[in-house]
């Protein structure tokens, strides 16, 4: 019960309206037992049936419910209703590493067959092609952009889309021997159909790459390629025997990650999105961003508290860090999603 | 009769299926008065008011008729069906010069009263100050950044919104003395609003400055901000008070125009328009890129041929030059719109 009082204050301390703490509160002191209150709405058709009747759940369904309810004073148009979600972390998991790490690892092992005079030329390149991550992140940034150069880029777009296609479709995540796209939190693609139901645009915006998540993403979140936004390499148009393609180029073209994810969403959708999700200080930004506009806003942060049924990390953890932007979800009452608790289950059936 | 016949030929001898063709030859001939053809169905509910009988409208109805029809072979599915279009001399008029220049020049005006030290900086700015523009097109690209600095950067990207929307209400075109937003073409709005009314998703993909456009353009096209792409600076994250901004930079981004419009549509969209709308050879890279298709596709190019009613340029102007996208237009097929004879009014009543 600890947890949940905690949580309660928090978003009766924050900068919520009253009538939502409000509810939070006797919602909690509910489940506690200690005051009676009606079966909330969801009992019948719960849109979340994978969330347990929490704090965090309840905050999310009473904030759609204030924006789209044309009689709440919070009321927002349904074209301003934007909601942006970071990928790594936020709706798939991120361990042991950044999941288009591996794909770029299983490139470089791959094509390096074909080109022993790699581990010559490159240091990363040869602990890649030997399957040793701390070699590989030893080279710092110059050894990453290196193995991006090989894996990523030299191809046409639509070589790379195929490319990524295939290797989703084949690869497995080391610890859970399952296709890395199986490993999408059940709980937030009920979010994702949640807010889409009720008239919210959802986009991705992700540190990791646009060109990298566009094969497979829209499928599985349901979310269009133009409304997926991530780092990106350069790409030229040429026509090659006349025929118009557009090539990869190993340059770095925009990193999507801390304070250029605000103006990554600014830049591709113009709006300031009125509810975002996020787990690490790489969201913060897009946190701070989302929150500071007019109306009423969700802040959201995944907290990846479960090390049984996938990882507990936060301030210390190399991938995913999340420090500062707990901080201010603390201070600030932003919601706190308890995975561990929050959660009755993680990934999607099989 | 002659320049009918002549894009009736142009159409069959191009790479569009047959039935298509087929109808537009019947359908000039028809015009002529050399067959006898059904009234097309647009007579009992015209999706194209503002436009002539003629073969441009045809092949766009015939286009968007063949990819909505689920019967038809090619037809597109509604997430698939997007269409790009150019702005300026597209949907608005482009002459003596870009409407964002004198957007610029009107800024370098009003800022200099309280900035005479400009004058012994810059030539550029000296001239702009004094309503010079071959003086500041003198100065080349240099001089034209500096005039983007002093009027496009500096401020945070909601000041600079409120800076345009004041503009475009009170500014008003030399020769036309009327907004400049009243300068679209009529003909235009009913396209994108007949490519919507099918499920069509429009787009603006403009050499002009998406921060440019925002501020106006969703609330005449009927373009929501998210569907805008166009050439912009650099912007930051700030905190300014504990509140976050986004703060405009003196530096480019991306130039929209040329073979950098495949490249944004592929970042912004990531997916192939089948449909695309140019005017220049600025947009001619994009109409190549959307004429690669797999499936049925169109290419519109619209030919300033009016010099009565808006002006008529094409190989040798400055701005607007449309020149190697005629030719290929013209061996390939695409549709050239006659602006003087296709159109039956250019600009939006009063």
């Amino acid at each position: 019960m600890g947890s949940l009082v905690n949580r309660v204050k928090a978003l009766a301390s924050a900068n919520i309206r009253l009538p939502h703490a409000l509810r939070a509160a006797l919602f909690a002191l509910a489940l506690a037992g200690l005051v009676w209150m009606p079966p909330p709405a969801w009992s019948a058709d719960d849109p979340l049936p994978s969330w347990n009747d929490s704090a965090s759940k309840l905050a999310i369904v009473d904030f759609v419910r204030q924006t789209t309810d044309p009689k709440s004073e919070h009321f927002v148009p349904p074209e301003e209703r934007i909601a942006t979600f970071d990928n790594d972390g936020t709706l798939w998991a991120e361990k042991p590493f950044y999941f288009q790490l591996a794909f770029a690892l299983d490139r470089v092992k791959e094509l390096g067959k074909d080109h022993p005079e790699w581990a010559e030329k490159s240091p990363a390149l040869k602990a890649a092609m030997a399957g040793d991550l701390d070699g590989v992140l030893k080279q710092g940034k110059k050894g990453l952009l290196e193995i991006v150069a090989v894996s990523h880029a030299g191809m046409t777009e639509a070589e790379f889309a195929a490319i990524v296609s295939d290797w989703i479709k084949t690869a497995k995540h080391p610890k859970f021997d399952k296709p890395y796209n199986a490993l999408v939190y059940q709980p937030m693609l009920e979010v994702l159909n949640y807010l889409r139901d009720n008239g919210f645009k959802t986009y991705i915006t992700s540190g990791g790459g646009i060109a990298f998540m566009r094969p497979w993403a829209p499928e599985i979140y349901g979310i269009p390629p133009e409304q997926i936004i991530g780092s990106s390499i350069k790409t030229k148009f040429e026509l090659r025997d006349g025929k118009p393609v557009l090539v990869r180029l190993p340059e770095i073209d925009f990193i999507d990650d801390k304070a250029e994810k605000p103006v990554g969403i600014n830049k591709f959708i113009g709006r300031r999105p009125i509810a975002s999700f996020g787990n690490s200080d790489g969201d913060h930004e897009m946190l701070q961003w989302a929150a500071a506009g007019d109306g009423l806003s969700l802040q959201v942060i995944v907290h990846h508290t479960d090390d049984k049924r996938e990882w507990a990390y936060d301030r210390d953890s190399h991938v995913g860090r999340l420090d500062k932007a707990l901080d201010q979800a603390q201070s600030d009452g932003w919601v706190v999603v308890d995975m561990k608790n929050d959660w009755k289950t993680v990934f999607p059936p099989q």
